[in-house]
């Protein structure tokens, strides 16, 4: 069963392509994170806020990418993270299209 | 340009395979929703919620999707909804993965 870990956090920028620029590294090395499927960067410069869609393979692998991924961002100085882990219900998303 | 919506509400069953059953028709009627290239159904049964990660294909339809939702599951009595509707950042989801 896969699951979904949602994450997101005020964030003051940068947005869009500069965004882009700044989190590159830090991108590759989520890509390697044992588990992870995909995440999905998501960015809303209205309400100020950032963070993240990740499909993982298993619930004790989001688990621990929460714990650590908690701490990086708290030594970042960032406060206020929001976050929650769910399992996928596989049937019904496939009904929805998600054939991931 | 993409957009992710993410919506969790208090939800207390049925879970897993009964939730299909139950939500099957729902389910077919939402992947007809203009924009929407997925539904991902999200379920969580130790703290009691559920919702939906959902990618539209701009920012319109995420919007319009948002507020036809909330509307239904007040009247169907849920309370304590969460949604926010995010972009997207592509160049750096095709980094972790995410070729969607």
């Amino acid at each position: 069963m896969s699951y979904i870990l949602q994450v997101d956090f005020p964030f003051t920028g940068p947005w869009g392509e500069e965004m882009t620029t700044v989190m590159q590294g830090l991108a590759v090395s989520i890509a390697q994170e044992p588990g992870l499927r995909w995440k999905i960067w998501t960015e809303n410069q209205d309400i100020q806020q950032a963070g993240g869609i990740y499909l993982f393979d298993n619930e004790a692998n989001a688990q621990a990418y929460l714990i650590m991924h908690q701490a990086r961002l708290e030594a970042a100085g960032v406060s206020g993270i929001q976050a929650k882990i769910f399992a996928v219900n596989a049937a019904l998303s496939k009904i929805t299209k998600f054939l991931n």
